[in-house]
């Protein structure tokens, strides 16, 4: 069976054939810190500007991904997307590549709609392989989203900090940790008008794609080694987790979120905890598909979170409409 | 087979179930301005906002393409993009539709890429239907992209018009025209500078994807009544012409562009033709799927392009790399 209601099975095991994340300073310092393919002192990559190492970052992390994956040839195609404004950071580290480029934007949940669609592209046989790769860059989204950094502008305790990282991971036929299924989300906006709590924002996304993804697989939280939001922080999650419960699903522990796992908890400056598209993708990259291969977790379901909204429709008064994406992977082992 | 080289070839087909444009005031006035299912005197839709407006037309394209394609329930996801930072008409459009939510980012190619992996996703047994959209707004972009149009800033002779239009389509098993098969492009990338001169940026990636198209699947121009690029102006369009004719494939009237069909040729205002996402859309809406459906077309190529840069990549010097898929699409009295 493919297609159990909202959720899609893949039928063919998927596997993740080579993953690798490179970061900035304060990620290179964090816990995961050394498992890094790369990193660089002053977060600029060699590059003249910040956008420019974005894209460095994401080539970083593309081509170690493609190399421990060993494919002997180009992917069949790119699936990835960013923060910039008009996703140009994929755009420009693609086009190096010359494969296929398939632009998405999740905000923060790229990295798990770039596995659930490369995975349903492998799995109906439409590709044999893919890059899925996403990125974020702390001073990019800044200038971009908030205020120059030479302004130094203060930020209040509901705030999280854009990771400078980029994840990427390969799928396809072969060897190693296996995509099993993954659930679209559908938008939630609960009316939060707060750009500064994205985690309230985005929780009840979370919560809504799990408790959907539950009842649909008929699973229970305690059938997971692990359940990991991507930047909710630490805030979000506890509303996620509450959210869980009203539904019926309790996950305790098992609820994990990746904006809480980057950062050092003495780490104080990064407020509630790491954000952007590249939080849950350098997590994924450095802990949970290196746990997945080592067997310390064996089935987990890893769900970022995208907040769908922007300075525009902020200034205009909108509230922030959120999207998360449940992908569930499992170890080589667990494979049935 | 489902995987022909780059091609996918969907194996049961996928039809077009429904599908509707919206359209501002220049877009009623063009040729196929009759067709639009709703417009706004002066384009804003009734709203307070043009970024506003371009969510209604949005909504108002895809409830008609979903009213036409009489589902009886929900599509089973949303698969949508624009050309607004973070893609904002599209998550505000959906978020009412409570369905899950696919964010894509293709820039002007976007049309054909949700209609690609719409299928593919209905062909792989994912999805059994989906609601594919899309849409530009000539003054939300030019806000956002060039100038306040307070501004009154002259256009150079290459420049193109932002079409102020959205179409959608809603693809599943059932009656109607038929996607058979479809590829990605490429990111292509001549060096062009040049932000008003789009066409001349985007032409090589038609060029690309549409040669690679003719080659896999053994095809020649000839084999199809028309071939629609999706936004590169009368001087893109020649240029594409040119590029496809050294690769060998000499595609003659066939070749024409939704850009140099939805104005009218007396109007001065819109230089070398309309662009932005919404052309290929509504074109497609308006011209390609009827023809289809009432027979005058038969087969046809879909080959929207999109310019992949920014204000910011432009700004910073970079050259403009470019996409473009190509979708087959049939009438379905060609069906085999």
């Amino acid at each position: 069976m493919k297609k159990d209601g909202r959720r899609m099975v893949f039928s063919h095991p998927v596997h993740l054939l080579g993953y690798a994340a490179a970061g900035g300073k304060r990620e290179r310092q964090g816990p995961l810190g050394g498992r890094l393919c790369a990193t660089s002192e002053d977060d600029t990559f060699g590059q003249p500007s910040f956008e420019k190492a974005e894209v460095r970052m994401q080539s970083l992390a593309g081509d170690e991904a493609l190399r421990r994956a060993g494919l002997g040839t180009q992917p069949d195609a790119v699936l990835a997307g960013d923060l910039l404004n008009q996703c140009t950071a994929s755009a420009m580290a693609a086009r190096r590549l010359q494969v296929p480029f398939l632009g998405l934007y999740g905000a923060c949940s790229t990295m798990a709609e770039s596995l659930m669609l490369g995975a349903a592209l492998c799995d109906g046989g439409f590709l044999d392989s893919c890059l899925c790769v996403t990125s974020s860059h702390f001073c990019s989204a800044e200038r971009q989203y908030r205020f120059p950094l030479e302004y130094a502008s203060l930020r209040p305790p509901t705030a999280q900090w854009t990771v400078t990282g980029a994840g990427a991971v390969v799928l396809g036929r072969g060897k190693g940790s296996v995509v099993r299924s993954a659930m679209p989300g559908r938008i939630v906006d609960y009316g939060v008008r707060d750009a500064n709590n994205m985690g309230a924002a985005m929780a009840p996304a979370a919560a809504d794609t799990l408790a959907a993804f539950f009842r649909q697989s008929g699973s229970r939280p305690e059938q997971y080694d692990a359940i990991f939001t991507g930047d909710l922080g630490r805030l979000g999650r506890d509303l996620a987790a509450e959210l869980l419960r009203e539904e019926g699903f309790d996950a305790g522990d098992r609820l994990r979120d990746c904006g809480t796992l980057i950062y050092a908890a003495e780490d104080r400056c990064v407020g509630m905890g790491g954000s952007g598209c590249g939080c849950s993708a350098t997590v994924l990259c450095t802990h949970i598909l290196p746990s997945l291969e080592q067997g310390s977790l064996r089935r987990v379901l890893f769900a970022a979170t995208g907040a769908l909204m922007s300075p525009t429709t902020s200034g205009q008064g909108e509230s922030i409409p959120a999207v998360a994406h449940v992908v569930e992977l499992c170890s080589q082992k667990e494979e049935p």
